[in-house]
């Protein structure tokens, strides 16, 4: 059953590798070297590699309610595309200051820090291009899924969050405060990326409720469990949920959240085993 | 007659100020000191005294057409706080490096290089929210806007531009690589403030092209005439106008820009003496 999942997984991935890439190769761009180069900077860094998870996730989704991958990839490589504008802006020096990720050089160490702000700057504003080219034929959605996604990208949601990181210095964060800090940072793209698909799907109003629950709590669960297998080197730090309460604590947590997050996929109208999947896979993780 | 026009543009400046600055600080944010600290960086940056050129200019097109600047107003609003990130993320040290703009310290001596990305960063997500609450009541235009905004602002238009400049390097430019540079980099974003406040309006499709047209012109037509202020201090210059052509050929060049621009103007279905007087202010300003 695992192993069928995870290579139902790895096909969405492939698919979803192909269109970001074929997507900026072919964005029709004025003439130059330099926008030549940009590009380049702006594929470098969307196809490296990642996990793809928040697109597929919107894949998955869709396919619940018998949305095609076409219909849905334009909005899943958006987010796909602000989700990697964060990563490069995040590695910036003057932010944390990364030379490393996933194995390779980041953005700036190759392309130089000015080409990799522009970069990140580009692929921001391209995401919300992928919606209005990709939904012109539904112009509600166009609307529905810009006000979703600003909301979430922005100081309202993940840039918010990073703000609240960057500032916490040597705070003594409480489980709430993290937690508030997580559902911005990292929750409120995981969370669109499956609101905005059950959108695009054409879900009803309760499963779209229920399935914002989902991807919220299923964001969250993802930073918990990732403290719990940090463990040890974040014992001592302020900003993980193993510094706060410890790794038992932490384990009971990731239990709670992810009971819940099951739950509220289960309102849903829908059978959904991959997603269930993801939550157990997730909970059990060694990496 | 320049007096009156001149007190009239006074006051949608005006009108722009107040609105900018109510928007931004009645945003509904989530909880917490550092979201409060980066609204006020992106206040900062955004209520600096700027001569508003962009909306105002889309304020001047609605009026054509009789759209309220009520309507209007979300649209120039978008624009302008693209604008200012742009200007906030070139300020940056790995871009222009500037300590100061229109007369005091920019963003990121004030709040921080980390606080100054994530304000622009902010500032350009925050452009389609305001496009899609703006619009919600007409859909299809969400649609065409955010098309227009996200093709203007990104790497195929603005941030495209600031990608040739920033390779440009000891180049010799010809006038006509020049000219596609300053309507990349910053043409695309005042011809969009045209060419958005026309569509807005309802005006007719050959009134958007030659809005268009006039839009694209005019933005040029400023380059042009900044070149010819500065010259002397830019003569060898190989990115400036004079540098290329000398300035007796970037007068006529001027000349011949504003023309154009006028003419296109002038085959707009309404009577336009304010925009005819940006174009003859234009030539004619000596700072």
């Amino acid at each position: 059953m695992a192993i069928q999942l995870e290579k139902e997984i790895a096909n969405r991935v492939e698919t979803v590798n192909q269109y970001v890439e074929k997507y900026l190769s072919a964005m029709d761009l004025p003439q130059g070297d330099a926008i030549s180069e940009l590009r380049k900077s702006m594929l470098y860094s969307a196809t490296n590699g990642g996990k793809r998870f928040r697109p597929v996730l919107s894949l998955l989704v869709a396919e619940l309610f018998g949305c095609s991958q076409e219909r849905i990839l334009p909005f899943a490589t958006a987010v796909e595309l602000i989700h990697t504008y964060s990563l490069i802006h995040d590695d910036l020096p003057c932010m944390d200051n990364d030379d490393v990720r996933r194995g390779k050089p980041t953005n700036h160490k190759v392309f130089g820090e000015d080409f990799a702000l522009l970069a990140g700057d580009a692929l921001l504003t391209e995401a919300f291009l992928l919606i209005a080219d990709g939904y012109s034929d539904t112009s509600f959605l166009v609307g529905q899924l810009t006000r979703l996604l600003s909301e979430a990208a922005g100081v309202r949601g993940m840039v918010g969050g990073q703000a609240i990181d960057l500032r916490a210095g040597q705070k003594k964060f409480s489980k709430e405060e993290l937690t508030h800090l997580h559902l911005l940072k990292t929750g409120a793209l995981i969370r669109v990326a499956v609101e905005g698909a059950s959108v695009i799907a054409g879900a009803r109003p309760t499963d779209i409720e229920s399935l914002r629950k989902f991807g919220e709590g299923l964001g969250l669960a993802f930073q918990v469990a990732d403290d719990v297998l940090d463990h040890g080197e974040k014992d001592q730090d302020q900003r993980s949920f193993t510094g706060i309460m410890g790794l038992e604590g932490t384990k009971t947590y990731l239990q709670e959240i992810s009971k819940n997050t099951l739950a509220e996929l289960h309102k849903v109208s829908a059978e959904a085993p991959m997603l269930e999947y993801l939550i157990s896979f997730n909970q059990n993780r060694q990496v």
